[in-house]
């Protein structure tokens, strides 16, 4: 069959909407229509070419929703008219790493995915002339249609908004499943988060639902104060606008008890600034602070400290995808969405057509989204 | 009174033993008999001058084991008689820190041992001409009596003997809490060590005792391997000795499951050497890695590693003392040595008179003792 996306020719153009090939669902895959698709960071990431792992042409896109149309051979859990979500972390539940019941990191497909191909080795997108598309972290939903395995879809109640769930295939469940998977953020807890956009506001309002007592945001930009209260924040602080230095105003802001010693329980990184990972850490307490990693980090970047910051008891962790298992957590977000325990409108700022996908990564350069959302 | 001590009467010379003035135990405070004391790198590191809190003149030594010999006012849980081991993490059970129940770092001393003071603010000991001599980590072992707070004592059992016991105040205690306490190894583990000194070792015998599968031992000198394979060891490798990075051959070793993914399940580094400590987090498993920094680096040294390597799922923490609630775990493991469950004897390669100690620090040097005990 024939559908539109927009393709990344090569890194650091901007994509181009075009009419492409993409092949019916092989054994264990799923053909999907797309009908809503976050425009997310990490998209920007390897779209601009800073990416080293970047493989072009492709279809970027990784946070999505939409419905089955077709299943391949052997695909049992799924059937056309399901709502689904993409995974680019599937569950396939089998591997030693689903198995292990430690982390959500499933190995089943890795290889091929890292390489923009699906798990038989070959690209279902193609150009009209026949050249392989590649796809991107095995999900590209910049398409109107994409196929994917079955193991990397959550299936989704029907009655959810597509333009809203989206945005859980990414940002909602990285920011708030790094508290309350990666962390494990208890009540009365105090925190701070580097970082106010599209994750960190996610990561303020996973605090709030697990009872944090002080959730302080931090970031240069004094217009992202307002909403991130509006999330949970209860502290804000620009960097640049404090006398000493921000783990210092931390550290003051947080001391408590008979020994004054201050720090913030936990701690996440939602900038990709490796700096800003360090102050993360060192801004946590001594003797039990843990400090989540969530940001990516440009390539060859590298987090230092001094080991004296662990010794004395702080941790130094990260997530990826908020340590959620997809198709076993993704479904239970989506409730605690529809029951009104999350919110996700007021971040979706901006929606736009596909043909305007390339306006939707201007708004984010200029700061002026949380989430631009493409409606198909 | 008078008694003998080994002094530091300045950074990088030998200690000289001479008779020094020892005021008698203030509030809260005891007098104590050190019976033995072990030498550990931590007071080579200070003596050398290479410690920047270093303060002189000290009496050095933390790793010791005595008996009660006056108490002073107010003090409830011990009387002269009782056989004690000197703690310089003490646990007074009433901090923030000891009440959060996640740490072991009392706070309650903090700031006057770190300037090498009894909690008053003043020294018992001095020279004969008057001159103040400071307390070494709270405990300052290397003298035939010394006098402590009463919640830096652990009370153990009478029947021990001090010349074995006295190595429980440090680095039997350090290594293995760091497996039981920090890591939480479980049975089946896989494990990496690196550095088979006298921490390494109590490492090793903590993984035996946690019922790890695989103990693998990283040490540049071939003649640690024999010893640690007594306490457990089951893998040696020597960097110098193999083709490709130690973390490779790490990799390689525990490559298991469908998916061929090697890296322990927690690593340890016993060196103090950031390069290991990075090679320690990265030869650990994608998805739940736990790597624990207990060496102590160089002043100002730094360790660092990309990102990736805590998103991907391993996580750097570090431990103090391994974790242990001294009041509370260091007679548990007096009693543990007592049962045969650990082994201490065949680590305590020298015993030493008092005039004999600068011998014990050639020793260390040449790497020819695990422990040098000096027994009074």
């Amino acid at each position: 069959m024939r559908t539109k996306a927009a393709v990344a020719l090569e890194a650091g153009k901007p994509l181009e909407i075009m009419e492409v090939n993409l092949e019916g669902p092989k054994k264990g895959e799923v053909l999907i229509e797309i009908k809503a698709t976050g425009l997310c960071h990490t998209d920007e990431f390897t779209r601009s070419g800073a990416d080293p792992e970047g493989i072009f042409p492709c279809i970027l896109g990784h946070e999505g929703a939409g419905v089955v149309l077709e299943v391949g051979e052997g695909v049992t859990t799924l059937k056309p008219g399901d709502h689904v979500i993409p995974l680019y972390t599937p569950e396939c539940r089998e591997c030693p790493s689903c198995l292990s019941g430690k982390t959500n990191l499933c190995t089943a497909i890795r290889n091929t995915q890292g390489q923009g191909l699906m798990p038989d080795g070959t690209t279902r997108f193609s150009m009209l002339d026949g050249t392989p598309i590649y796809h991107y972290m095995g999900c590209s939903t910049f398409a109107n249609h994409t196929v994917m395995p079955e193991i990397a879809l959550a299936k989704v109640r029907d009655d959810a908004p597509f333009d809203k769930i989206c945005y859980i295939g990414c940002g909602v469940t990285t920011g708030i499943g790094a508290v309350i998977n990666t962390a494990g953020v208890e009540i009365g807890a105090t925190a701070a988060v580097f970082g106010l956009g599209g994750i960190g506001l996610n990561v303020i309002q996973g605090l709030r639902m697990a009872g944090a007592d002080m959730i302080i945001g931090v970031d240069l930009n004094d217009d992202k104060e307002g909403m991130a209260r509006k999330f949970g924040l209860t502290h804000f602080i620009n960097p640049t606008k404090i006398e000493g230095t921000v783990v210092e105003e931390i550290v003051n802001l947080t001391k408590r008890g008979a020994d004054q010693i201050g720090g913030v329980d936990y701690s996440f990184d939602a900038t990709g600034n490796v700096k800003v990972m360090r102050d993360a850490l060192e801004c946590s307490h001594r003797g039990w602070g843990v400090s989540v990693v969530i940001g990516v980090a440009p390539s060859g970047a590298e987090i230092s400290t001094r080991p004296f910051q662990l010794v004395t008891g702080r941790v130094w962790k990260g997530t990826a995808f908020g340590g959620a298992k997809g198709r076993t957590d993704v479904p239970k977000f989506v409730d605690w969405y529809m029951d009104g325990k999350i919110e996700i409108d007021p971040m979706i700022t901006h929606k736009l057509k596909l043909e305007e996908i390339n306006h939707g990564f201007d708004l984010m350069h200029e700061g002026k989204s949380i989430r631009a959302v493409v409606e198909f």
